[in-house]
């Protein structure tokens, strides 16, 4: 976007310097040498017009300035506080590169926006850096901006501004997403007691089960899967359905919550980690898609994707006994399944029982990628 | 940092998914087969490790949670508001690759907070991408952290949260720096008028003639320049000098500001068309700096590259001429030198003038990267 700082192309190897650098449209370039540079000539790079064709539509809110100033304002409400989330999506590592470019936009947004979902935080808005190699073409942009619009109107989180840059690398996209809360409300990790119940949201595995077939289309037949259990799994994995819908009731009758990016296993760990507590949970219990259960029954050893794979972006959460109903009622509002999965106790971290009540053991209990 | 989303590495050439998770370490990995998962175990992966070891101590802000949470929160003074700003910066593009790790993080908050002080905020904190290939190593952290946590600390702007992500690119660092003013005063591109002085910071042209360096040292000879005066341009280049001391002095006096970071003429012209003005430009009042001067003396030609070349960020701004003695008086208790260029005039966009009052013409006007 304008908003842009453009710090100067060094790598010789890369757009050479003149021929990265803007160009007048042609019509523009009209004027003779001698004459006056500016006087009647609107010259735009080409970064600019990039922005305005595909972002500026986007950015509708007043305080983006339509992405021709410096930075965005934010007006918060009295009482109210901002909560910050970033989180970037690299090609070849957070999607594939042939993914749908307006996909890739979407997932880029709401990996954000589920974080703002787990915090109780109602989107306000973001900031993007957009990071291409050259052979991204207009076409790509334009269905980029296209899903990125989608999903700012879908999630009430407009574009403020950013920043386009050119890279050597993978398409890298970093997005900055904001949201506002009564002051002290923030739902945190930290906030689970003994006693507490434990829920998830929606179905749990599919996104990691969707990325294995990705990887293996084979699997699908072991797996015993038809075509819309197939489906169903591949498009869990491309984008996520972040429960912002949901923050609300968070906010209001969870004592902890996060989202869950890096699998059940290793976030909820996460979570009982920082309250100090610990938690048996009832793998039996675990809500998963009818595609997920079929996986499973067909290979058991799949249930540990499910548990540690991550990429779910549904929120796990621990809510006193004495809200659970109020909790059920306002999700069921929300039009969000909530399933409990067990309890908070005193310490020690989570226990994931099966079904014969013994403790599961994780290879890796979440994602990491150091 | 935690407050990290990873959504899962799926590029088969790029760390294998296997090979890029997070280990426990080796003392923590001595539960026999089959005993509870998390029994008194403390599994840490290696993200959060390198998260703990180099970024927590950075994280010294209250709304922070010290990076053990999903989020932030920043709390609002009453009657203000958020600026938001983003801004990438990428390995070989924007940073030459062996330059110091931690000149690059400076740099990376640095072109930020340029922003900021030009739109008359004061800096609240900010939040970090870090992408980096596989071949970063401790000490590279160590000092890109060690030098992102001493400007956190010059320019009152702390570390709120992040994430750290696996490229098979270049280091890419995408920073959203968020700062605060009063409602509705942040200084704008847009409120120039007819009869305004234009005024600059700090002198100009100094990094794009360092960059120049950078690619043809040979030149120095050339341009007749002394030992300290290629450093003074090689480090105007490294890092950047935000004008953040005068942002109260333009969000009082300035009618529109913007940070130089795409070449005064490009920026300027840019102003000019948000404010539907034009202006004057005198091209020997433009402040150069001793080695630029000598520069500019030995090869005439490198005025364009002065006034075009970028990275300067210093700040242009329009001030009502029954504000000039404030703002000068302000802007010489904040320390920072500022200097009558021009006035604003009805419409045209900007003239720049040579000694001779002829209107200047430049083969690119400012930096693109598109």
């Amino acid at each position: 976007m304008r908003q842009t700082k453009k710090v100067r192309s060094v790598l010789r190897s890369f757009p050479r310097k003149r021929e990265s650098r803007g160009r007048a449209h042609p019509s523009l370039r009209s004027a003779a040498p001698g004459s006056p540079l500016s006087r009647g000539r609107t010259e735009i790079s080409a970064e600019d017009r990039l922005i305005a064709r595909h972002f500026r539509p986007l950015a509708r809110h007043p305080g983006a300035f339509g992405l021709i100033d410096d930075a965005a304002v934010l007006s918060v409400p009295a009482g109210h506080e901002v909560v910050l989330k970033t989180d970037a999506i690299v090609g070849g590592v957070h999607f594939f590169p042939g993914d749908p470019a307006d996909t890739v936009a979407r997932k880029a947004l709401r990996v954000n926006l589920s974080d703002l979902a787990a915090k109780g935080a109602k989107p306000a808005g973001f900031l993007l850096s957009l990071v291409i190699p050259k052979g991204i073409d207009d076409a790509w942009l334009r269905s980029f901006a296209k899903g990125l619009g989608a999903d700012a109107g879908r999630y009430g989180c407009p574009l403020f501004g950013g920043d386009t840059d050119r890279t050597p690398g993978p398409p890298t996209i970093a997005i900055a997403a904001f949201g506002t809360l009564p002051r002290g409300t923030m739902v945190l990790r930290s906030g689970a007691r003994a006693g507490d119940c434990v829920v998830v949201t929606g179905t749990i595995g599919d996104a990691a089960l969707g990325l294995k077939l990705r990887h293996q289309p084979g699997a699908a037949r072991r797996w015993r899967l038809d075509a819309a259990m197939r489906r169903h799994l591949a498009a869990r994995y491309l984008l996520p359905n972040p429960r912002n819908a949901l923050a609300e009731a968070l906010r209001r009758h969870a004592s902890a919550a996060m989202d869950i990016s890096d699998g059940l296993v290793g976030d909820f760990r996460k979570l009982c980690r920082a309250s100090g507590v610990g938690a048996e949970i009832d793998v039996a219990r675990v809500p998963l898609s009818k595609a997920a259960r079929a996986a499973v029954k067909a290979e058991p050893r799949l249930i540990e994707a499910v548990l540690t794979g991550g990429d779910d972006f549904e929120v796990v959460a621990t809510v006193p006994p004495r809200k659970l109903a109020g909790f059920r009622a306002a999700a069921r509002r929300a039009g969000v399944a909530v399933t409990e999965i067990g309890h908070v106790t005193a310490g020690g971290g989570p226990r994931f029982r099966d079904a014969g009540g013994h403790a599961m053991r994780f290879a890796h209990a979440s994602y990491s990628h150091f």
